[in-house]
């Protein structure tokens, strides 16, 4: 397997070809952006950290029955995943009132919802990645309805492993945004990242943010904070 | 019957108790306001015109089949209905792309629907009465899944009605807005007002605006307009 062309450069990643048709080469990379690419910044060694602790969280939820794209580490930022036709839709699933819900429902970040709130994201950098419903999905022809069914169920699968495995680390899974793409076989497959980046974490005991809040409200120590997390996996980071 | 106490007073309407417990006293307003409150205006006309319009489509769709709270005018600006406990969410169902939809999904204004959208807001003038997908509105205990259901069966009902009835008096029924409330009986009732306010309608040779879009956009002849829709409906306004 030889890496080929770069195919795209993301805020976060850049993706190759490889010799093998139905596999890419994701690199990590050390910038940062919020509010839509309105803030911008390197934190040095965030890409090695994403790609570990990615690494580490699909690793386990194959283990534990849930599939995705992950296949090896290649470098300490890079991996190899199975290729897939991403749906242009984050899936994020909150366990605790944050950032947009608790804006949207008038609710003190922090608040426990009584049950997971799943909700959807159209891709779209052009329009501010907008909260949209089942009919607009429908409407769009992105997703069939049996699809959104599956997205929602793997979202709060995801959840159900995540939560008690992150809890067991000292850490409240706040809530975090999945994507997922359609492998050749048309099959959904859980696919793009899981770190600092696309979840909040928050240390249980001093409810210290451990994720990219740090970056987006300048609380400072934003890489010691992605170090910890990938302590807490029981990983380490080639200092 | 008479009339009592005045309970609420609203951007566009004053409700009113009676001497009979289920029953409330609607008073139509002039008063305009969009862009949450924002902006404000008097339209000479705009009650009696509403409380027209809305009594000619209420009556219509007890007629077809569904149910809601208008029981009979009272007045030119007033009218009787039954008491409902309102359910705070907005119910907009939509043929054709217009507004925050337009916004929301990067679409032309104009672009006909492959199916109508239906879209549930939280009614809250502090929050800007903000987008809610189901799963919002389960955490916030406001409706149920059956409710939502039903919600959304009977925005698609009333659609269904209203669409070819206007269609034939040639007008398009780009969007609209419906309220529901529960009745001391619990059973869920169609309720608030169906008008020029609440709708978009569009001329269907001309496209012009008949609706509260020529006030939002400064587009002039907002009363002309609200005449013309309740001429279209059969109905005539005191002059
Ligand atoms: N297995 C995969 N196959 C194909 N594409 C993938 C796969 N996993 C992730 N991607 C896509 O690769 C890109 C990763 O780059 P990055 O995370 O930097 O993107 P981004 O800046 O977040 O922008 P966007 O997600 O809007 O494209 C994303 O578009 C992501 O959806
Ligand atoms: N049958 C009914 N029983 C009780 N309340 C009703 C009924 N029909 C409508 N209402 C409520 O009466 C009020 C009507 O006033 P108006 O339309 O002016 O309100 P508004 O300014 O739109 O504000 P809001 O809807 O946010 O209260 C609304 O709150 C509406 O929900
Ligand atoms: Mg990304
Ligand atoms: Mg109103």
């Amino acid at each position: 397997m030889e890496k080929r062309e770069q195919l795209y450069e993301g805020k976060a990643k850049r993706i190759y070809r490889t010799s093998l048709d139905n596999q890419y080469w994701v690199e990590y990379k050390d910038d940062a952006t919020a509010f839509n690419g309105e803030k911008k910044a390197t934190i040095t060694g965030k890409g090695e950290l994403n790609n570990r602790i990615t690494a580490i969280f699909f690793t386990m939820l194959k283990q534990r029955g849930i599939d995705n794209h992950f296949i090896r580490l290649l470098s300490p930022t890079e991996q190899l995943v199975r290729q897939v036709a991403i749906i242009p839709l984050e899936v994020v699933v909150r366990n605790i009132a944050a950032g947009s819900l608790a804006k949207r429902l008038g609710m003190k970040e922090g608040t426990v919802l009584p049950q997971p709130v799943v909700e959807f994201y159209y891709k779209d950098d052009a329009l501010g990645d907008p909260l949209v419903n089942p009919s607009h999905i429908k409407v769009m022809g992105i997703a069939s309805e049996e699809d959104l069914a599956a997205l929602e169920r793997l979202g709060l699968m995801v959840n159900d492993v995540l939560q008690p495995y992150l809890r067991e680390r000292g850490i409240l899974l706040v809530d975090f945004k999945l994507e997922f793409g359609r492998t050749p076989e048309g099959e959904i497959l859980l696919a793009d990242e899981i770190s600092p980046d696309t979840c909040r974490f928050w240390d249980a005991e001093t409810g210290e943010k451990l994720d990219k809040d740090r970056f987006r409200r300048d609380l400072g120590k934003v890489e010691e904070a992605y170090q910890e997390m990938l302590k807490r996996l029981g990983g380490e980071a080639h200092v």
